[in-house]
């Protein structure tokens, strides 16, 4: 877990936000929020790692997610290139560790990682080179910091009282590398009420564990929430009859304005997109007064660039002690 | 239509050529004019749109004319990414508004569109944000304006005197953005003679409605011809049965040095590219001494540059009255 | 084969190695070397290049030589654009000369090109515009001069003695445009012991017009050689029955700890990869202590920005005599 940490206890790569303390979030938070009013300047530029090179290495497509990344580094000056693969059908994935050699062989600086399989970040990250440092865009169901860190950002901007807040996590928690990071961040930061709300076949297996509490109902789970997440849904969970159909998950689990009633007055609703128009939350909910979900989109580039940005000030001499 | 003009009258949007005065034409040649000599340049480079965002959003796949943007806006210096997605298939387009929503979200300056939707690009221009501007590289069978501006600019190195040009455009006039958006742009520029020459059932439905004049015999239409414009052929007209084959199509509408003799000695030969060798063009006269086609395209990168640039400053809040 | 040189004998495109001299060569490993700090520094950029713009124009889809030559064209701060097409079918190419015609006219100032023709780099720097110079990455079992010019680069760093190399080069050198180039590079640097060990089915036609020496042993052939260079194995060629099976290739040909015994004391191991682990070469040989595959790579970033830089810089008008 400590992979990710250098000596002084220092971001050297980003693979999960689990087992990162509440004062490494809050400084990365900090940064974030220091890059904000970069982006509504005409010039969005800084020059921060001008001549550094970064390497999108996505072994699974998303144009989505790539572009987020892509942005933050050419904001921060960076070199960016673009790496599509197929993962390798291998079990231990020798073929893309050969990839990974040989782009690093090439001076790559950071490389952002997306790869179907649980825990490929921290592989990579174990087999790489010491110039250069592994930023995970998620693998597998295992975890997407990332995302979990533009949630608190999103969250803290709007209610920073987090030893207060009642957030509730809804869908399909089972599969989502989302949840599993939001969850481990917002714990890390203070977040003692967090509920998790999945139809039976959508529920993590020991939500205990993890020290949530799990709801079937969806007006119980969301009662009285600050934050209500809503994940996106997979239409493949529907082959594997998992949901019985579209509109029987929007009628249990779907975020709308009359499903939402129970939560509290002022809470804000999210959604790491893309959504599901009318299936885990209606249009009018995801483009209404109290969603934050474009709020989202516009805080993940400043918190990439804040992530790449101390990963990359972590690693120069003059800041090693 | 004024959707793509600010209050002032300037350029906000460069959505259609339909509506757009002489004055302003005639303002963005000159621009592109003013950006003639950079490409001549070691360093083709101008710092206007440093720290700037433009995204080509293309619904539609088109390698050739996506470079064309992204080389103009990185001749500006802008950052550019490319984002190639399929359309949506819902008739109101709802997702594709949804990856507008979530790009704009990213302060994004600039989106150029490509759809297969008429309307499209005016549908994208009404839900932007006011930070962004769109740029129509292809709408459906509506616009594409740049490319009409380009081939006016092209002729106005050749034939300034527009009020005095007899044009020919010659070809599939029925399925063309390229045919509609260089009819608005000329009419703009005070030419009078146009002429429209297509076999009946590739035939615009109402050519006196846009005061042009219509012609299902080559030597007729083109006959006098300054300029001789031809369309490219889909070949999916002829699985539409719209024509009967590539060899009679050339030889009643192709572009040869024999059937180009009843146009003026000084003729220039037009072609928004790529050619179809030998069906709509031969090769000797795409590449022969008469031809422009090659002009076209890197008077292209000038124009593009031009309304780029106008677009970004005018929205310059010192530029606001 | 003079048509990459210019009326000083100097580069105008790299086309192939044939034909090259010592001395030309030496100034480009020279140069290369040259470049190799650049790589080391936190600011990886130079600014040779700045404001000119470079197209990768791949008729064959290869994102890993893509990625080098994109990396390569950043370093020297470059404007890189890449262009994927699918070759044209045509016997003599015409669709091709188009693309090459419509994107010069967009003032390109080098194409890197690799094609599945032989001949294609030529044949398209026989039509290039005088402001164009074409880079070769390979077209079909002809050249791949950037590759045999790292090769000899990163020889020359380990043994610098060329006239005392015994070089061998194991596999299928049939097919392979690498092997072709490597023949000549290293004979222009004066090395005279090259021996070429293959199957029968996989040797070239004539091995002593190149004044190579041909060996279907792997023993004999590596004996006391300096240098042992595998090729990578096509999967085709088994399909093809060019060979009977990956793993009979790998008993006679593959280099592995015990195959590798003959060889000289002070061996270094190459591959141009990406390496079919357990066929051409283990693992452990791969990354071993002799290896020197990953150096390859590395070199190969700095050994194309030279080329790069040379070609750009001859075209300068300062620089014409």
């Amino acid at each position: 877990m400590n992979l990710q940490l250098d000596e002084q206890g220092r971001l050297r790569h980003l693979l999960t936000t689990e087992g990162l303390s509440g004062a490494l979030v809050s400084e990365i938070l900090d940064t974030a929020e220091s890059f904000i009013p970069v982006g509504d300047q005409a010039v969005k530029n800084v020059p921060l790692l001008r001549g550094r090179t970064i390497v999108n290495l996505f072994f699974e497509p998303s144009t989505r997610t790539r572009t987020t990344f892509e942005l933050a580094a050419k904001r921060l000056s960076a070199d960016v290139l673009n790496f599509q693969m197929e993962g390798s059908s291998k079990a231990k994935g020798e073929d893309d560790l050969d990839t990974l050699y040989t782009l690093q062989a090439m001076q790559v600086d950071m490389f952002v990682i997306r790869h179907r399989a649980n825990g490929a970040a921290a592989h990579f990250a174990r087999h790489a080179a010491s110039h250069v440092s592994i930023l995970n865009a998620g693998d597998g169901t295992n975890a997407h910091p990332t995302q979990a860190l533009l949630d608190a950002f999103t969250i803290r901007r709007h209610k920073p009282d987090f030893a207060r807040l009642k957030v509730a996590i809804v869908g399909d928690v089972l599969h989502s590398r989302v949840a599993q990071s939001n969850i481990h961040c917002l714990k890390a930061l203070g977040v003692t009420d967090i509920r998790i709300v999945a139809p039976p076949a959508l529920m993590m297996e020991n939500p205990r564990a993890l020290d949530v509490t799990p709801f079937h109902d969806l007006a119980t789970g969301i009662r009285d929430a600050n934050v209500v997440m809503a994940l996106r849904l997979q239409h493949e969970r529907m082959h594997e009859r998992k949901i019985e159909s579209l509109e029987r998950y929007r009628a249990e689990y779907g975020l709308t304005h009359d499903s939402l009633a129970p939560a509290a007055a002022d809470v804000i609703i999210m959604h790491p997109g893309p959504i599901n128009r009318g299936v885990e939350i209606d249009e009018d909910v995801a483009y209404g007064p109290r969603s934050v979900i474009l709020e989202q989109v516009s805080n993940g580039i400043a918190v990439r660039m804040a992530v790449m940005a101390m990963i990359i000030r972590n690693r120069e001499p003059s800041n090693i002690a």
